[in-house]
C-alpha cells in the first residue's frame, strides 16, 4: 500500500523550500527599496536573479511531478474542501504551469522586459513613445509566445490572464467590463456636472512624523498584527510577505499632500491583513498566499475606500485626525472632510483616480491589450487609440504620451495581457464581499463609528482571509456570497454613496 | 591544450554562487536584527538554514574539486602575487576545509549549539553554570571531534584556530600572549595604582539623535562610504556584507552613555572600511573577504583606538562635541575628555574592558580553552579556574557566574577553542601596523589634528585592504611591517601613551 503520508510530507518539504526561497527573493526586494545603499543595486539583482533561479528549479523538479503522479488516487479520495486535496490541486495547476514556460524563453523575456523597463524611465520624461515603441512591439510578440506555451485557450489573454486571477477569462470579463463601464460612464459624467468639493486643505503643510503616526494608529486599530509585521519607507508602496509571520507593508509620504501616505497605507494594510489571516498551518505551502489579484485588490480597497473613505470612519477619526494637526484643520469639519476625500474628477493619471473613475482607467487598458493580442490593434496605432478611448470614456484626453500610453510601467516591463484586470475585479468583488459582510452583521458601520473593527475583520479573516489559496476566485466568491462575480453591488455602493454626495438621485436598480 | 581561461571562467561563476549565497546568508541575518518583526523568527531561521546549506552544497561540489585540480598547472606557472594564483591558492584550502566537514557532523553541531545558546540565555541571568555545563561538555567533545577531521595538527586547537586565524599556530600565539600577559601585568598594576581620571561626565544625557549624528560625521570624515554602506541600530553593534558595493554596520545607543555608541560606530566602521577598500575585481570570489579575524579586528581597532581615543583626534573634534552638547560638556575640556576615554580599570567584564586591560580578558579565555582542549582541565572545574586566573592577571575575582565563565556567547554558542585570540591578535597587529603608517607618513598626527584622515586611509587601502584575503595574515604582516608577528609596537603604543596620560615612566625597550 503506497503511503500518503510519506508522499505529503516529502512533498510538503519540497514545496517549503521554494516557499522560503520565492520569500528570500521578496527579501531582497524589500531590502533594495528600503535600506539598499545606492552602490549595493548591481550585486543585488544577481541575487534576486540566482534564488529567483534556484526557486523555479526546485519548483520544477521532476520529483514534484512525480509526487504529485503518486498522489493523485490520494487527493481523489479526499472531499473537495480538505485542505490536502487543496494543496494537491492547487500545486498540480502551479506545477503545470510552470512546467510549460521554458527557462531560456523566460530569461530572454525577463532581459527584454528589464531593457524596455530602461528604456521607458528615459522614454517617459522624454515624452517620446517612439523610444520604446520597438521594446514593446517585442514584448507583445513575446506575449503572443507566452500565451501558446498554453494551447487550447479560449482566448489568448486566457493564459496571461490565469498568471495572477486564474479561471477569470475574457469571455465573462469582457461583458462583465463593458456592462460597468455602460454604468460608470453616465455615472462620472453625472457627478461632474456638479460642483466639484473644495480639498485645498488636504493640500497644506502636513509634517511627515505625524501622518505616519495617525496612519499606524489606525491599521492597528484595524487588525494589523505588527508583532507579524512592520511599515517601512519606499518610492512606491506595496505589499510584501517573507512567511506568514512576517508580512510587511511600505508607504511613501508628501509632506503636502495628506491623503498620499494615508490611503496608500490603509491600502496596503488591506492586502497585509489578507496575507496574515491566512491559515498558519498552510505557512510553507502554495496555499498560503492570496488566492489572485482581484481577490487581493478587493481587500485592499475594502479597507482603504469601504472603510477608510466613509462617513461613519471619519467620524470617528476626524476629530483625532485635527487634534494631530489642529493648524491646518482648524477650518474644516467633518463633513467638509469626508466630501474632500471623496472628490470625484476627470483626470488623465490611473494611479491618482478616485473611486469612480478609476475602473474607467483600468478599462481602457484592458480592452487596449485584448486588441492588441487579438492583432486588432498595432502598437503604432496604440497612442492614438489611447487618446480616443479617454476621450470616448472620460471626455478628456491626454495632451502628450507622457500621461497617455506612457503612463503605466506594467506593459512596459513585463507582459502585454494579464495586468490590469486584477485592480477592477478588486473594486467589484470588495462591493460583493462587503455588501454579505454589512448583511451578516449590520452593526458594523456602528462600530466603525466608534473605531471599532472585530467584526468587520473577523468576517473576512472567516470568509475570505483564512483561505489563502485554497479556492478559486470564482469558488471564494460563491462560498462567500452564494453568488457569482457580479457587478450589482458595486453600482448600488457607488450610487448610494456618491449620490448622496453629490445630491443626485439615482436609480439603484 | 588546456583552455585554462575557459576552466577559471567556470570556477569564478561558481564561486560567485556560493559567493552570493553567503551574502544572503548575511543580509537574512541583518533583517534579522535590525527590522524584522518579533513573530519572523522562526520562518527566519528555516531560510537561514536553508540558503546556508545551498552555499556549502555549492562549495563543496566535486565539479569545483576538478577544476582546481585541473588548474593547478596553471596556478604552478604563475607567480605567487598573481591574482589568479591567489584566488587558486585560497579556494583550494577553503575547498580542502570545507570537504573534511561531514554535513551531518556540522548540523548536529549547529543544533547542540542552538540548544545550549538557549540554555545559557536563561542560565546566565540566573547565575547558574550548572545549567548549561552539560551542554558545554557536549561542545567540547564535539569541539575536539572537529579538530580531529584535520588530522596531522601540531596543537588540537591549530585546526580550529585556522578558521578565522589561518596560520596562527597554537606554538606562535601561546608564548606570545605569555610574553604580552608578563608586559601587561605590571603595566595594568602601575596604571591603576595612580588615581583614576574622572569620567562622570560621559554619563550624562546624551539624545541618541545628535549621538548617531555625531559617529556618522566622524566615520564619514575616516573615509566610510556611504554610497557603499550605511548604519542600523541592533542590541549587539556588528559589520556584515552583501557584496564589495554594499558594506553595512550596526550600533547601539545609550542615552546615558556617550562612549557606546560612538566607540562602537568608530569601531564598527573600521572593519567596514576594511571590507570597502578590497579590490573591487576580487567581487564575486573568496578574496573578496578581510584575511582573518585578527586582521579584521586590527582595522576596527585602530579606527576606534589609534585613531579614535587619540589626543590629536579629540583636539579636532572635542569642540564639536561640545557644540553639539554643550550642557552636558560645559564643565570639561579637550584633556578631560582625552583622559576619560582612556581610564584604564581592572574590571570583570571583557567588552567593557579600556585598551590595556583587554587583552588579559582576552589571554585568560585563551588558555582556558587550550586547557579545556588539552584534556588538562574539565568543565566542571572551569568557573573556579575562571576566577583564580582573574585573581592571578587582574587582581579581581567575580562575585558570581554571571560576570565569570557565564560571560561570554562565544563557547556556549559554537565552539571552544579559535574564537578569542583574533581580538589580541588586532590590538598586536594593529600596532605594527600604525607604527609603519607613522613612519611612512609622520604627518598623519597633525593630518588627524585637522580632521583629515586621507594619507592614514589611503596607506592603509594600499597596504591592507585592497588585498583582501589573497595573503595569509603572516604573509600580510611580512608584506607591510617586513617583520614577523610581534609584540613590540604594541608594548611601546602603551607604554608612551599610558606613561604620558598617568604620569607614568616606563622603559619602552
Amino acid at each position: 500500500m503506497t503511503d500518503y503520508t510519506k508522499l505529503m510530507s516529502d512533498l510538503r518539504q519540497r514545496l517549503a523550500e521554494v516557499y522560503d526561497l520565492q520569500n528570500i527573493v521578496a527579501l531582497l526586494h524589500w531590502d533594495q527599496t528600503t535600506y539598499m545603499p545606492p552602490a549595493g543595486a548591481k550585486a543585488r539583482v544577481r541575487q534576486l536573479g540566482l534564488v529567483s533561479r534556484l526557486a523555479h528549479e526546485k519548483f520544477v523538479d521532476p520529483a514534484i511531478g512525480k509526487l504529485l503522479d503518486a498522489l493523485e488516487p490520494y487527493g481523489a479520495s479526499l472531499p473537495y474542501d480538505h485542505d490536502d486535496a487543496a494543496l494537491l490541486r492547487v500545486t498540480r495547476r502551479l506545477y503545470d504551469q510552470a512546467v510549460r514556460l521554458p527557462p531560456d524563453f523566460m530569461s530572454r523575456l525577463h532581459e527584454v522586459a528589464a531593457e524596455s523597463y530602461s528604456v521607458w524611465t528615459r522614454a517617459r520624461p522624454a515624452n517620446d513613445f517612439s523610444m520604446v515603441a520597438p521594446y514593446l512591439k517585442q514584448i507583445l510578440e513575446m506575449s503572443r509566445q507566452l500565451a501558446d506555451f498554453f494551447p487550447g485557450y479560449e482566448h489568448i489573454a486566457d493564459p496571461l490572464i490565469d498568471f495572477s486571477d486564474y479561471g477569470m477569462k475574457v469571455s465573462i470579463l469582457r461583458p462583465l467590463f463593458a456592462r460597468l463601464r455602460d454604468e460608470l460612464v453616465p455615472l462620472v459624467e453625472a457627478i461632474t456636472s456638479q460642483p466639484p468639493p473644495d480639498d485645498h486643505f488636504l493640500y497644506r503643510h502636513y509634517p511627515e512624523a505625524q501622518q505616519l503616526a495617525f496612519g499606524l494608529d489606525v491599521i492597528r486599530r484595524f487588525g494589523f498584527d505588527f508583532e507579524r509585521g512592520r511599515q517601512d519607507k519606499t518610492h512606491h508602496p506595496f505589499m510584501t510577505k517573507f512567511s506568514l509571520y512576517d508580512v510587511r507593508i511600505t508607504t511613501r509620504v508628501k509632506e503636502d499632500d495628506l491623503t498620499e501616505a494615508m490611503f496608500s497605507t490603509f491600502h496596503e494594510a488591506g492586502h497585509a491583513m489578507y496575507e496574515q489571516g491566512i491559515a498558519l498551518e498552510y505557512e510553507g505551502t502554495p496555499l498560503a498566499e492570496g488566492t489572485s489579484s482581484g481577490v487581493h485588490e478587493s481587500q485592499s480597497r475594502t479597507w482603504e475606500n469601504y472603510v477608510g473613505r466613509s462617513r461613519p470612519f471619519w467620524e470617528h477619526f476626524f476629530p483625532r485626525l485635527r487634534e494631530m494637526f489642529p493648524e491646518q484643520l482648524h477650518d474644516v469639519d467633518v463633513d467638509a472632510f469626508y466630501r474632500a476625500v471623496n472628490k470625484v474628477q476627470k483626470s488623465l493619471i490611473r494611479t491618482d483616480a478616485d473611486e469612480v473613475t478609476y475602473n474607467l482607467h483600468v478599462i481602457i487598458r484592458f480592452e487596449l491589450e485584448l486588441e492588441l493580442l487579438e492583432g486588432k490593434l498595432t502598437i503604432d496605432e496604440l497612442p492614438e487609440a489611447w487618446r480616443a478611448r479617454y476621450r470616448e470614456y472620460l471626455g478628456i484626453e491626454p495632451p502628450d504620451d507622457k500621461d497617455g500610453v506612457l503612463q503605466d510601467v506594467h506593459w512596459y516591463s513585463g507582459v502585454i495581457g494579464g495586468a490590469f484586470q486584477g485592480y477592477t475585479l478588486g473594486n467589484i468583488i470588495a462591493a460583493q464581499f462587503f455588501e454579505k459582510a454589512l448583511e451578516a452583521h449590520p452593526s458594523i458601520p456602528d462600530e466603525i463609528r466608534q473605531g471599532k473593527f472585530d467584526t468587520l475583520h473577523g468576517w473576512l479573516r472567516e470568509q475570505v482571509y483564512r483561505h489563502g489559496r485554497k479556492y478559486t476566485p470564482a469558488e471564494l466568491i460563491r462560498r462567500v456570497t452564494g453568488e457569482d462575480l457580479t457587478i450589482e453591488p458595486y453600482i448600488r455602493y457607488l450610487k448610494r454613496k456618491y449620490g448622496e454626495l453629490y445630491g443626485l438621485s439615482f436609480d439603484e436598480g
